[in-house]
Formats: structure tokens, sequence, C-alpha cells
């Protein structure tokens, strides 16, 4: 899964039909520096996030499975919010 | 999924039968100032986009299931269209 | 879907067995100014593609989707052939 | 599958529910060189892997078969680790 | 698929049980020159590949077909041996 930040909110009020009543978040994917790196996605939210929270999202058909629906047409779901930022890469 | 703009469309004769009468769409994704960033794509419409509309899109299997059709092969179906260009990153 | 253009064919006596007489291409994925861009692919075609043709191929699982045969291990088919160059990114 | 080193835990209070027990650690892909390239990943853990190790995970819904849980939404699963770090990349 | 060299193998006592008895090897993923681009993998082997071949290996879902068992965790197996490098790229 990727960590990402939730950057932001789409409102698309013309969307497929499976979609409807769904959250939708931008997530900005995150380097090892927590920098950002790469595009943006629309993520479907799965736990509750909000915007500034670092998350982590599954992509595949995956990214379907906490809707209990197989025809959610979802590539990037969010399924984890990082309890701080400075639980991350602890080495040690 | 990737947010992208559509940016043309594609006529092609000759194609696999379970895409006939599809309409395809040249999508280009768009980084976090909304700018083209990597490849276009050629893209199934499930929502009925037109040419410039901001658009999000999904790839993979998911990307099959607007279509009802299993054998769909598809690996880019736009899912969503935006409602306008100022909703999109409002962190706030 | 990845626009490409076909630029050789690929010949392997030693193959799985579910891709015995298939024909296997070499494509090149472009940019939106339809210059080569990142890695060649090994595609197997399922439109009667030629070597020069502007294609475009599917990915993942649906890449399998046209060879009615869920066992066949490709992860890039050509689904489709362009009807010609300038019918691609007509903006207006 | 991608080579890489664990780098870190990650603690999520807050997940989807089919993910409740699991172990994530941050994995780093590696290069040729095996040094860092790319964007880390929250991976779950099949095989009891520990910080430093040197490991190969799998991405895409296989990613859940060692689960035997269909449901499980993961993109990204340790299914090996590599004796050691001389064991790659001999050539000759 | 995407073509690449073999270039060394992988000893990984611990893995997960349904890769027992696999045989890994490393490949090198080429450009369009045959030269090596981007980071190597780790590969299940389902043709009899050796160090030094010039292959192609096919990645997600489909790359577990050759195995006769859907729950194998790959997503990366080399499915063809390319009869020389003359082979490829012949645009004529």
């Amino acid at each position: 899964m990727q960590l990402a930040r939730v950057i932001g909110t789409v409102v698309a009020t013309v969307k497929n039909e499976s979609l409807e009543g769904r959250k939708f978040l931008i997530v900005q994917t995150l380097d090892a520096n927590l920098k950002p790196k790469g595009k943006p996605q629309v993520a479907l939210d799965a736990v509750g996030a909000g915007a500034g929270e670092l998350v982590f999202w599954c992509r595949g058909k995956e990214a379907s499975f906490p809707f209990k629906r197989d025809s959610t047409p979802t590539d990037c779901t969010i399924v984890g919010i990082v309890d701080s930022d400075s639980h991350v890469f602890n080495n040690g």
C-alpha cells in the first residue's frame, strides 16, 4: 500500500452509478521523507479519513474489497490511517 | 483513480469485437497543479464525458465493471466528471 | 489503454504452452506528440496489427479477455488499430 | 516480485476491519545495486520479516493469496526473505 | 509482457508455502536498445530459463496462470524465451 497525505476532496455530480454516495478524497503519495512524490490520486474513503491525515491506500481490484460490492469501480481506496507521522520509519 | 483532462478522441475501425460501439477518448493525466504529467491514455467513457472536461478514470480490472460485461478488455475507463476545477485541492 | 506503435516481432520457440500459436509483437508506447516514451513491451495481437501501425493495447487481467481463455498469461494485448495518426488529439 | 529492504513499521489504529491483527511493515524497493529506488510501500507481512532484512514482495490481487481470505485489501505483501545479500545477482 | 535479461538467482529459505519448490530468478527489464532500464525483479520461472537469456515476463494475476494454482502469490513470471537477440526490433 502507498503512504499518502489527504490533500483535498472532489465533487463529482456526474459519475458511475456504483459510485453514488461514496466520499472522494485527493491523496498525495509520499516518499521516504514524507515529502510529496508523483501524481495525486482520487481515492475512495473506507475508514473515515480527513484532510491532512497520513493514510495508506490500496490499489487494484483489492481496492474494491472494503465495499463488499464487486462492481465498485475503484483502483484507489484508503484502508488505514497512520496514528502519527512519528510512527513511520522507526528503523531502530 | 487518476485526475485527467479529456484531450481528444480515437477512431478505430479495427478493434476487438467486445469494444464495438464504445466511445474512445484520449485523456491526459494531471499533477497536483492540474498540469499534464505522464503519457496520455486511450479511455473508454462510462459517464458521457467530452473534450476539455476534468474527469477521473479507473484502471485495471475494475475499469470493466461499469460495462456489466466481464469480457470488456479495458484498463482505463472514465468513471466521473469533476464539477469544476476549483473543487479540487481545497485543503482548508 | 496505451497508444503505441508496432516496432517489431518476437520469435520464441520456448514459451508457456498456453501461448502456443499466438503472434507476438513489440510495441513502443507513445507520448502526447506520438513520440516514443518508456520501455517497449511484448504484446499479444488480438486484431491483426502489423509493423508500423498505431495501435492501443490493454494491460492486466483484462488483456486476456480477447482470447476467451482465462489461462492465457498475457498482460499486454493489442485490442485496436487507430485509423490514422491524424485522428488522435483532435482537441477542437 | 520486487526486492526490498524492511525499513520500518506502521501503527494504524483506524483501519479496514479485514486488516485487523495484521503486521504492517515499511519496505523500500531496491535497484540492481541494492540501493533504494522509488517510493517506500506499506506491506503486509506473510513470512515473519523484520527490520533490516532483504525481502521480496508481491503486488496486486495475488498479494492477498497468502491470507486465504479474498477480501484482504492488500496490494503489497512480503512473500519471501532472501537468505543473504550475497545470494543476489550471482551472474556467474 | 516485458523484455528482460536473466541476471541472477535468489535463495530464500523462508517464503510463503505456496512458493515452495519454485525457481526464483532475477530479471532486468530492457529498453528499446536492449539496455537495462528500471529496477530488477524477482521472477518465477515457468519455462526453464537460465542466466543470460533474453526472456519476456508477465505481471499481475495472469502471472500465476502457468502454475495452475490460483493461490501462487506471484506478480512476475517468465513465460517465454526469445530465440536470439537479433529477432527483436526487426522493423523492416
